[in-house]
């Protein structure tokens, strides 16, 4: 255990120090379970993706190589926002008045306003290598579509964005800001699709869900040759790409001289806690590294804590490959708490098994109190969160306090994932007194869990 | 001339290099006129501005020094968003195809998403050091607000944020990230001061304008003790503070062994233009410097292009010193262009100055063509500019674009004063193609220039 000192505010790498692989976790979690064909329950193999994702992205999601080098083309691109800063949060600390050493690793600066970019890039760049011209996805709270829209814009790609009806008409700026970035946006349910126009049949009305989009973006890309699919979470490649947080977190620690006890991230569909996370675990695992890791997630959708260790579609519509993963069933359909980007039925396949092998923690909080910490690190830290990063917060916070008890002095990373500028409505909410938490019925998640397929 | 060659994408400096030192240009500009009281035209006395400012910056306002000392405590606030990166601008030079080298100076990297911070800081630990418990002050389009309640959280003051009522309501996002970082903000005209009732009494539907927000703010700091005012640009000791921008450029610039031939920024007040240009202005008048500094300001408020260079009111209610300087008349109403931080009739003293006796340049643009050049920027350097900014990415890619003709590769640097992800309405209506331009016209300016006093 250390005792404070002086350490800057920020931590920056120089961009040659810019990491020159991503580390794919696969390869020290031996023993994954395959993706199964939806339709034929047998493994997938690679010619099963072929009609929505490129070869070489097909192919990282199946490597079993630790490193695999970053194209020259996207560490250039990278370097446009990246290093990210590694902050040492003084404000913060000082206002809890903790023994602890709080540090965050902040992905908000860039134009997306979240970490989306730094696999929305690579998956642009692998796309377009492969010939492809158009990329279509779909977007709930908005931060995956900019991210794709920027990256698209970036190597002349058309992007195409189905997404979710409430939030098309509650998230103005957010269309506006794909729009400007040179996306096609289209409200979901839309007449484009057959999947959407059968829910437009069923509901004209429809405020549409993110299963209904990933069905609309996935038939758009399947049914057009020069068309793709991307996905900002859940996927291997997409959590691979994020380990560049990770990698760049652990360099600039080591730079202060410093390793951390606990790291902290907000967990969805996996991609921001594996980024920062992997990394680490990597120690934990070859190193024998004293390290816990805790994925925050909301209560309201508590997949990892409450949820089960099966077989599960990824979507609403049954077209994604089948994945062993924690999963509340892919039937469930959570509470609309503002962390759009936390509300997915399931989680990725390399940090649910890493979780059922007991090698990292998860913990549930509620909105109010993701809200409350939220507060209190902009007045102290004067970066206003996204609600999603805030449940990293709350839960770093939470660690800090336990420190503040048993005096002592323990290394606390998280990952800052993004900004709230474009959340603003939901913090008006939180002070308005408005916002209210939900508690997680057995009931529901029983009926949740009545969807899950039978392997 | 220098060819290209390679420079990183970013370019940092460390904590440590932070300026010790905000730089005075009053001390190279001898001969200006004073101020004079609005109630009697004498000139202005310490003490005529206690009654609202901190005698700390009532000094500064007046000083001759060359170099201010900044004080450790604001230096130690800076370093949470400072030094800011100095960004050289591939991609915009590659779209352009200019031999020109592109770099920018991006102060959006901060909670209140502009320049703003760098003096509310300042303003916030003087007044706080006076004894003084909350600060008033008006805002349009919501930068300043947002940047003086983060400023006054910091220093545990209370914030009264008059917000233009058009604002307000245009703008909900702006006034809830006030609210999230502890501001009370009123809709201006408010019941709250005589100023505000006056308007209301006469038109209960008033949206307000900045000039009358001004009065309420400025009165409520003169009728409380407790109470001082602050303003977000025009006064010596604004541009005082911004030069911490400028300062940064230079030292950055020198480490990559380069110097600017051109810097451009967009002019208002005067504070963003004045903070990077001003000690680029020290080296061109102490060190006959070859170097052109260009205002960029809009078409539809074109104060130093059109405005006559004579003493005006500060505000339309005349409760402000009059100051001489570049004006349309403080009765001027710009018509309601998208950068509400460049509607103002007058400019700050010290520009206005430097403008009439030839040391820097000043350019008029339309908004359309603004807006095209933010699309421009944007899809290539990944950065969404404030519709303020952009005034200056306007006048930078006229600038490279001359380079291009005449096979000149010249230095252009340009200040990114903020992020324009709070004015996505405004970018929604370029691209559904709803803008309009306003030409000038002479009769309008005479109107204006019609309610200047007589001195």
């Amino acid at each position: 255990m250390m005792s404070k000192k002086h350490v800057p505010y920020r931590v920056y790498l120089e961009e040659r120090e810019l990491p020159e692989c991503w580390y794919n976790f696969r390869a020290d979690m031996p023993n994954l379970s395959p993706y199964l064909n939806p339709a034929t329950q047998k493994p997938v193999t690679p010619d099963d993706m072929l009609a929505i994702f490129p070869m070489e992205l097909i192919q990282q999601e199946m490597s079993d190589e630790r490193y695999i080098p970053i194209p020259e083309e996207v560490r250039e691109l990278y370097r446009s926002f990246r290093p990210s800063p590694l902050c040492r949060a003084y404000g913060l600390e000082k206002l809890l008045d903790t023994p602890a050493r709080i540090y965050y690793k902040y992905e908000g600066n860039n134009p997306s306003g979240s970490h989306k970019l730094n696999t929305a890039i690579p998956q642009a760049y692998y796309n377009k290598k492969a010939g492809i011209k158009r990329l279509a996805t779909e977007t709930g709270a908005g931060q995956w579509g900019t991210a794709l829209s920027v990256a698209s814009q970036m190597f002349g790609l058309e992007c195409t964005v189905y997404m979710v009806k409430v939030s098309y008409q509650q998230k103005p700026y957010r269309k506006a800001i794909m729009q400007a970035y040179g996306a096609t946006v289209n409200p979901s349910p839309s007449p484009l699709t057959q999947a959407g126009r059968k829910i437009l049949e069923r509901d004209p009305n429809s405020l549409g869900s993110l299963g209904i989009a990933i069905s609309e973006a996935v038939e758009d890309a399947a049914t057009h040759d020069d068309t793709n699919y991307a996905l900002g979470s859940v996927l291997n490649h997409v959590l691979l790409h994020q380990t560049i947080i990770g990698l760049e977190a652990r360099k600039q620690m080591e730079k202060i001289d410093e390793y951390p006890d606990v790291v902290v991230a907000c967990c969805g569909g996996g991609s921001n806690f594996g980024g920062i996370a992997f990394p680490f675990l990597h120690d934990k695992i070859r190193e024998g590294k004293k390290i816990e890791l805790i994925a925050a997630e909301p209560a309201a959708c508590p997949t990892l804590t409450k949820g089960k260790f099966a077989y599960d579609f990824g979507d609403v519509a049954q077209m994604t490959p089948i994945m062993e993963m924690y999963t509340l069933g892919h039937g469930f359909i959570p509470p609309g708490i503002h962390a759009g980007g936390l509300r997915y039925h399931g989680d990725s396949v390399l940090v649910s098994k890493a979780y059922k092998d007991g090698l990292i923690d998860a913990r549930a909080v509620h909105q109010t109190e993701v809200f409350k910490a939220a507060i209190q690190f902009a007045r102290t830290e004067l970066i206003l969160p996204a609600p999603e990063s805030a449940h990293a917060i709350k839960v770093a916070i939470d660690e800090a306090l336990k420190c503040k008890e048993t005096g002592e002095s323990k290394c606390i990373l998280f990952c800052l994932s993004g900004h709230g500028n474009f959340d603003l409505t939901a913090y008006e909410e939180y002070m308005a007194g408005n916002l209210q938490d939900y508690e997680y019925p057995d009931e529901l998640l029983n009926e949740g869990l009545k969807t899950l397929p039978k392997i």
